[in-house]
């Protein structure tokens, strides 16, 4: 274990502890510690189907290096018969930064490797130039390191999630309407100028990735996530693993033909599901109606719940969109939990309904069973989504685009 | 390796030789060895991450057993420097028969180890009720282990793939609409008739195991099969295996909300893409716009490439919603390439345009890059898919329907 002195005089320029696993075992063994710690040698020795042989052999000098403790003294005599000495992470021993890029801001969290939040940073940007971003991404992680001190040299990487079509490997943001990029080598500019590894990731992928390892992923088989908001999203974790598309397009949800002819979505196509059930398409929606093209989508909101008709027609039309599409989904993938995560507004009453009715109108046979969560998602959240990513990427030894 | 006695009285009843793969590392090199073999150790250790000792671990009992052998007379001399000595399975050391129930007739495959067919047997039938299709699947297995004789000893199981919602694990048909089943113990009922293990398997998951294990799959990392033909259906496979679904759904791109309203599936249910683009369907709509009840599908395909407005028209239809499903499918997957496979009539002259177009039309962004190969499917296919299913499951040590 890197123990980190007072008096280093650059902590970010310093090399962060070195977790090397060189077999699939080794990786196999850690990311049960990490994701489902304390855990039993015995469990683990289940989980994996790996010998109690291969077991120890793995752990043993992940305890030297100070990423995996014992605890030994808690559990000693807290349960009757053979003690159990469960193995878990030191939550501190690595870090990450995590970067979510919006069209309007930036925000920024430092976190454990189990992806708890330390620190987190809001800084709202002016327009969405390479440059303007570059330069807030960069502002956002030094405010991170300074406030991590010298635990900043324990930080693994950068991730930075991104709206659009992003190839993770080469770090180069192929495509992002939101943001109007095509083609930008986003993670070879942010390694030189940050000094440090860089992954570059699709947003939703990564709040996937997060999901995976840190939250409902834990103890179910398969899941989605549904995200809604500005754009509509999927993420998919399917056979032990997210979904990342051979393309590297995957999850787009928001653009299947499911809605009437009629409405034009941002994309250029006709009847997307975001041209009826993106909050800007709702919002555009009700200022027709209404002929008030000042209303904020705060005011659409309270509209329907002031029983507006046509506030309610457009928040209905949205879900039963929406319900249609996570039956499509769910009838092609077959999740067991479906988490569908608003953007911060809590305004699910005003769709639920229209979602679960149209869900179980276009499930096929058995896939209704699927269970549909209702949740709601911070910003910060997906900011933690890109650093679950860096950490993964850490754990399983993938490449990073290096400073 | 059990050799078998010709003597031997019945050799139906005899237990086929075991192949027990007890650690995960055991069947992650016999499935190198299976679906890439012949090949070389070194490339297995690569290929799995294993280490030298861990393949060699593995192969020696493979080979003592008769199932895995050692092509060194054959590599000897033909590449200058060191000899590979590549590893392949026995194909004939396990043997597998596969049945496929369809609503008129039940085919039923003898296979390799290694998926190739030996033998095959069509039996027409009368009806679809339970008992008439288990006499049925019984004779075609009964004729397909005389066709082995002593051979018939080394079926490992009989797998039986049927359209709907199938529960594997339990064996049991839950619903399928082309027979009119609802929660059927096929497995249990033919394990008790045939006195060996059954495996019970949707079709298009069944085809898409072969294809995962003995087809696009060995050098894809994820691909989509699509099947046309009396249903529509999708298998998938992503991050290593064949999607399930966890409730026993998954890849019903034939009941995708894609079609307009006024189109009613058999499902129930108005819109679905099976509602135009079925063979029943396309037909039904050349026989209305005809007036001619009484063509049949060959007549229909004729009228079209004749070039009749309405044939034509119908195809197009079908064609287009075609496309649609499959953009959808990919945007929400990902697939690097996607089969699409008709039954056994080559008519994809008259939609693989419409198809492309609607699949370039609706695909988001690099998706696009997709690879659609058109293809066609034999009834014998289907069956060899059941066959594949009981052998993967024989390498994984799943379980069957025990006798």
């Amino acid at each position: 274990m890197t123990t980190l002195s007072t008096a280093r005089p650059d902590p970010v320029v310093a090399a962060p502890p070195r977790l090397e696993l060189r077999t699939p075992a080794a990786i196999d063994v850690f990311t049960r510690i990490l994701t489902h710690g304390p855990i039993g040698r015995i469990d683990i020795t289940r989980q994996t189907g790996l010998s109690q042989a291969a077991v120890t052999k793995a752990v043993t000098p992940l305890i030297v290096e100070g990423f995996v403790v014992v605890d030994d003294e808690q559990q000693r005599g807290l349960a009757p018969g053979r003690p159990v000495y469960p193995l878990r992470v030191m939550p501190n021993s690595l870090l990450s930064i995590g970067v979510k890029v919006n069209a309007d801001e930036v925000i920024g969290v430092a976190t454990t490797m189990r992806a708890e939040i330390i620190h987190s940073v809001h800084l709202p940007v002016a327009d969405t130039s390479v440059e303007t971003i570059v330069t807030a991404v960069v502002s956002a992680v030094s405010s991170l390191r300074a406030d991590l001190g010298d635990s900043a040299a324990r930080v693994a990487g950068i991730g930075v999630s991104v709206s659009g079509d992003v190839d993770t490997r080469g770090g180069v943001v192929r495509d992002s309407a939101l943001l109007g990029w095509h083609e930008v080598p986003l993670g070879r500019i942010l390694a030189d100028e940050l000094q440090s590894p860089v992954l570059i990731e699709n947003d939703v992928r990564a709040l996937t990735i997060a999901e995976q390892w840190f939250g409902v992923g834990v103890d179910a088989g398969t899941f989605a996530i549904v995200t809604i908001g500005a754009g509509i999203g999927c993420g998919l974790y399917v056979n032990g693993d997210v979904v990342s598309g051979a393309n590297g397009v995957a999850g787009e949800i928001g653009h299947l033909p499911l809605a009437p002819e009629s409405y034009l979505c941002t994309c250029g196509r006709h009847g997307c599901v975001e041209a009826v059930a993106s909050s800007g398409s709702i919002l555009a929606a009700i200022r027709a109606s209404e002929e008030r093209p000042e209303l904020s989508l705060q005011d659409a909101i309270d509209l329907a719940h002031a029983g507006n008709a046509s506030a309610v027609a457009a928040f209905d039309r949205a879900g039963r969109v929406i319900g249609t599409a996570v039956a499509a989904m769910v009838n092609l993938v077959g999740p067991e939990i479906v988490l569908v995560a608003g953007e911060s507004v809590a305004n699910y009453d005003l769709y639920e309904t229209r979602l679960r009715e149209a869900f179980a109108e276009h499930a096929f046979g058995s896939a209704a069973n699927a269970r549909i969560v209702t949740t709601s998602h911070t910003f910060d959240d997906w900011a933690r989504g890109a650093a679950a990513a860096v950490i993964r990427a850490t754990v399983r030894g993938e490449q990073m685009v290096a400073a």
